[in-house]
């Protein structure tokens, strides 16, 4: 009855504290959190509508295959329905990128400080994780390369890189992928795509249509404000995405997940009113930032890790105290660092009010 | 960019035609869904209300951990909450067992015709699947007992089974796990067990209070009428549900999945009453099928199957031309059975009639 050898050392996630509970414990009225890159604005209304449209199934399985928003995405992008699979948020997706493509004596590679659920999910696999440096916040693309062998089935790129907020740009990639090798399956994890307003972000669906070994990861957790519903998918040459389909289990997304996502997607006026609001409250916190001698790094998400000079876990404290979440650095490997989701214009005001007085408190780290 | 070799082999889902669809190809006005245990009742309303009550928090991920439900169902079973785990339904436990246990080389037993989800995961992690005859429909444990190897790591046991409705009762399993080895998990997939009336039903909590090894799967896609939700849980020991525990994504479940289950689960009397009227449904339908001359399999959850005398695909065929889809037994493994869920008294009254219209024009099978 022993587990897997290589799962034994992995960590059980532990639950963050409720909101209430939080409240409770520290006396809080409200509790303002700017911790997990969720949509300060929710989610568009008409997401709302097509839920309620589904009460009446509520006891019927969903459709295994999301025919209906799987249809929607592939006329959008110009692709063909066998070239998109969906899961539950693009945490299974890559849960089945590493079930059907890793196994023990494999490598796979991805930066240091990044979305821990590659590392984990390699691990389960028995695969060997090569992690690489990030250079200025950034993927350091040549040092990945440089780190192929002919057992690396797996290269990671999450872009904009969490938590560092950082972008490889269009011209960057095409390089990589040029000089990478066709056997190896090069993940673009693009959840924070739609916010990104540089001009100089990847274009995936070009790069796929120029190399086969691209799958491309979005989600509707971010902009789309679906993050409780679970649902994101994969776009990639029909050939991976079957493989990654061998894998799914037959229902593993909801229908509710399924009606909003397609509602979601539909209303393009909603995304584009929460990437504007994104961009300004980005200017805004940055331009807080340097007022208060702080620097981060270029941020091409809806967060910014920002570099407060000062144990990252006692300003992680200070500001719950005050009623705002965010996420410590410590936790991320930027100890002096916080990583804080840009919320509304209020919820940013906010927070930088309560960091002006929680700085006062903790010394500064030379 | 291969996948492993033991996936290649594996079957991709295919979706069944959306029912609007069926409809419209057929000329059909109405179709009646008995093909896939749903509850014809619905859901408890109050599910629906707590879904309500969390429409405000679509953007919000959901607590990963579970912990309002895990601690209704703790208190309930008396059980510490690290016993207890959820899924996106108990497919996701299935996966999460296959993923945290089995590797290349170790074995793992289950019945010739069971939920297909033990083998197809277990064939995704590269062991081998030793198939066991069923007996009269019923697993057969003493040859189950007799494949027991030093390599075998799990034991799955559907009761009542899918897709014969047979049961194992509490004096049969506590038999088999007095003989079976301690270092095999026994996996007893209980998803219809609050269907069961014969008394007879194995009392998983008291067999887990005996036996460490064992791990108990419900589900809330059957009686509980959530199955679009994807939520069903796994209850163990400790150190087992630990080890799945390692496995599982930080944000497997729904938000919505979570706050229906919890008030679902708490009302008893809609989960009395459908037990009620499953128990009524059986029956009628096993009257009846007895009235046409039928044999069947003694059902103990909410569906029958019954041997038609006749080729599975001919009578799905004609009952799909009339509107009622069920399970053909030709995709089962039963050539001449169709499997039926029980519906409503009115649903079980038109499937017998139109039953008997479909058996004039399909010719008998010696």
């Amino acid at each position: 009855m022993l587990p897997k050898k290589n799962i034994v050392h992995l960590p059980v996630y532990q639950p963050g504290k409720p909101i209430e509970e939080v409240k409770k414990e520290l006396g809080l009225k409200e509790v303002t959190k700017l911790a997990s890159n969720e949509n300060p604005f929710g989610c568009s209304p008409k997401a709302k509508e097509a839920i309620l449209a589904e009460m009446d199934q509520i006891s019927l399985y969903p459709d295994g295959a999301s025919q209906s928003l799987t249809a929607a995405i592939a006329q959008e992008y110009s692709l063909e329905t066998n070239q998109i699979i969906f899961g539950a948020g693009s945490d299974e997706i890559i849960l089945m990128l590493a079930r059907a493509f890793l196994e023990p004596g494999d490598e796979n590679i991805m930066a240091t400080h990044t979305f821990p659920q590659y590392k984990h999910n390699a691990e389960i696999e028995g695969a060997t994780s090569i992690e690489v440096p990030l250079k200025e916040g950034t993927h350091d693309l040549d040092a990945m390369l440089a780190k192929v062998t002919a057992k690396t089935k797996i290269i990671w790129i999450c872009n904009p890189n969490n938590p560092t907020g950082t972008m490889l740009t269009h011209d960057e990639i095409q390089s990589f992928m040029k000089r990478v090798s066709p056997q190896v399956l090069v993940v673009l994890d693009e959840a924070y795509a739609e916010y990104n307003v540089s001009g100089l972000y990847p274009d995936g669906l070009q790069l796929l249509k120029e190399h086969a070994n691209i799958i491309l990861l979005r989600t509707f957790s971010k902009i789309y404000g679906l993050a409780s519903l679970r649902i994101g998918y994969g776009i990639g040459r029909a050939e991976v995405i079957r493989s990654v389909n061998q894998v799914r289990e037959p229902f593993n997304t909801t229908r509710f997940a399924q009606a909003a996502a397609l509602a979601a997607f539909k209303d393009t006026q909603f995304i584009d009113d929460c990437r504007k609001a994104n961009a300004i409250g980005i200017a805004y916190l940055t331009e807080q930032f340097t007022r208060l001698g702080f620097s981060y790094y270029p941020a091409h998400g809806n967060f910014v890790m920002v570099d407060v000079q000062r144990p990252a876990a006692l300003v992680f404290d200070g500001l719950l105290r005050k009623g705002i979440i965010i996420r410590g650095g410590h936790m991320l490997g930027f100890p002096t660092s916080i990583r804080v989701t840009v919320g509304s214009q209020a919820q940013n005001e906010l927070f930088i009010q309560m960091l002006e007085q929680v700085i006062v408190d903790v010394t500064v780290q030379a």
